[in-house]
């Protein structure tokens, strides 16, 4: 059994408790033990959650509770965080945190008790939200120099700009917006500013850097305050979006790496182009690779509790089982592991001659379709969830040819 | 010293070689100590490689040399390449491998072999090249069910069907085209087909199952070679692109998963949309991380190779070693690490008053410069490769508002 401890009961931590709870038989068998959640230290009550039992407000009783091996530290700020973190590290319980100011502020100093007490400091979720990067960065470009990163790694400031575009409204109104909707916090300036775009290269740089701490402070550091709407359409008419960049270079000629965060002007042939809304998308360059790209959710409560209990199984398994891929085994003999083809729900186009839009509808009215073409040269239909043995029959019908459909 | 050997020497088994060598440096900074390939193992002599010193035909040379620890498994195809992982295995030799064909195949028997022979058998690069997705998919998705994986995993037909739409040209004749550049082989079979996607589905669902294996056998298999350039411009009609996508469904209510292979209309709204050519992009949907997506080079010399150095390192480092994150350090004290914020390097878009397209190009006139906008409202500058210091002086100079720039 593991027990592991959430200190700060916000949206990432209850969201690990939520986590936890609902993946529990594959979180067990990966791990090849049962985990639980054995204690909440938080200074709130909640009585209408399912976890209150668990809920204390006395810290001796995770620190001082030699069976709470991990502890997942959800708190944020540099302040009471910091203080917890430094003493669960200091007694060798590892500690899994989604805390970017922590990390990108006190990372060293962590990383070095760690160490030193023979546990681990991880941080996956600090970036990225749920998308893994910290651990892909560290491990399979491992054989690789880091030569660029480009990401889009707050959410926040990518839903101003993308509403900006797509409504056509001021930054003022799109802030407004965003913080109405739950995107953006009351006291908005460590998004909009850029702040915590700052400290989630701090991180990312001082992974690519092989261990060597770009501080923050390093980082010159633009917002997207000053961002008009004017900006964001004359940018539509040179073939752009604007968007909030984190960079850092490392090209070879350069005599040390540069670093900064800024609007950018990205081309609508950029892979960051399509990146919207809340979502993130980091490319990261190596001098082997070439470019790889990582995108996702940079935010929201179960992508990134994912990624801090993805951490926490790297914590509690023992080192000589912690290999990075789990053995294969059969099935039984003769018997099929997936479906059937015949049996496969999938969503298609369907595409027959002009003026058979009705003859389609007809076809595959216990469907739920969309006209997409109706004009004097073809009729197409978009079928969902659709079984593949059904398929043939109804296209026949209306001498119609299919192809799968991914919206 | 770590040693390796180097079964097979082609394209993928050379890139090893030279990343090694090309980024040695990092490489034994990571492993913390020297890592050198001892021998290559390979029917065909090599005299104009800087290499061809540790080219042996004799396989004794590696498989008796207990210096050998590591063996690199780059010769392709299910038949020698099977005979060698097995034995490496049994003597306990790590083997890191490329080859989607033997893992496919016969992925549980070899894992089970390594597991029983305390070794390791590794398989980054047999999916999507260089892009980090069989780790990523392994650790930090521990904590989810993977409910969707669709994935653009072949880069032969990417590049068909992107070249049919962009050249407005046949299937055969983009095949040819493909011929002749490289990217496809003589006997295209294998990529046009579907069965490279179809093996390398197979090993996506088998960890995507927990480690159920999912024979290449069981999934359903639609190749390109029916797709018309018609179809194609259609696709474009509704708004969509054409791609051959591996697909994995787990969804709720599933009685079984459901895998297949074959061509989609792809909606331009997908992040599937915009890879295009020979690159790769795979989407993995878990049920708390919801979509994420991995993109980059799938294919080539370095970044498969890249991929396959990641592994050996894994292989290499002791297991009470093999964290997945590296401490940082800090530098010296009061001395940054990057580069002044005013000497950095960048591209930038300088916006002026309309008519202003001579004087920018005055003004820019030492840099690599391109006009993207010059009508009645405004005139724009691409400007290549400027030192932040240099851009406001520049830029007052005409009266112009900047921004950077990524392509």
């Amino acid at each position: 059994m593991i027990n592991i401890a959430i200190l700060g009961f916000g949206v990432v931590g209850g969201g690990v408790a939520e986590v936890i709870t609902m993946n529990q038989e594959k979180i067990d068998a990966h791990l090849g033990e049962p985990i639980r959640v054995k204690k909440i230290l938080d200074l709130r009550e909640f009585p209408d959650s399912p976890y209150k039992d668990l809920v204390t407000h006395d810290d001796k009783e995770v620190f001082d509770d030699p069976e709470i091996t991990v502890v997942v530290e959800t708190i944020g700020g540099a302040r009471i965080a910091y203080e917890f973190t430094k003493r669960a590290l200091s007694l060798g319980k590892s500690v899994v945190t989604s805390n970017k100011e922590l990390v990108a502020t006190h990372g060293v100093e962590l990383m070095r008790i760690a160490k030193e007490h023979n546990c681990l400091y991880l941080y996956e979720a600090a970036v990225g939200g749920g998308i893994p990067i910290i651990r892909p960065l560290h491990r399979c470009l491992a054989a690789n120099r880091v030569v660029r990163i480009a990401g889009i790694v707050n959410g926040t400031t990518n839903y101003i700009l993308t509403n900006m575009r797509v409504a056509g409204i001021s930054y003022d109104e799109a802030l407004s917006q965003a913080q109405a909707n739950g995107y953006a916090e009351q006291n908005p300036a460590a998004d909009v500013e850029g702040i915590d775009a700052q400290r989630k290269l701090s991180i990312l740089s001082s992974i690519a850097m092989g261990g060597l701490y770009v501080s923050p402070e390093e980082i010159s550091t633009t917002g997207i305050s000053a961002i008009t709407l004017d900006d964001i359409n004359f940018a539509t008419k040179i073939g752009c979006g604007i968007k909030l960049l984190a960079v850092f270079l490392n090209n070879d000629g350069c005599d040390k790496p540069a670093t900064y965060v800024a609007p950018h002007y990205v081309s609508k042939k950029s892979m960051l182009a399509p990146v919207e809304d809340v979502f993130n998308g980091i490319i990261v360059e190596g001098n082997a690779l070439g470019e790889a790209m990582f995108y996702g959710k940079g935010a929201g409560k179960l992508p990134t509790a994912s990624a801090v209990v993805g951490d926490i199984l790297e914590a509690a398994m023992p080192p000589e089982k912690n290999s990075t891929t789990k053995n294969w085994f059969a099935g039984e003999e003769g018997v099929r592991v997936t479906a059937k083809p015949e049996d496969i729900v999938v969503d298609i186009v369907v595409k027959a001659a002009s003026g058979k839009a009705q003859a389609l509808k007809d076809a595959f009215a216990q469907y739920d379709t969309e006209i997409v073409c109706d004009d004097s040269e073809a009729t197409a239909i978009i079928v969902k969830k659709i079984a593949h043995k059904d398929i043939e029959a109804a296209c026949a019908s209306v001498d119609g040819k299919w192809l799968h459909y991914m919206a």
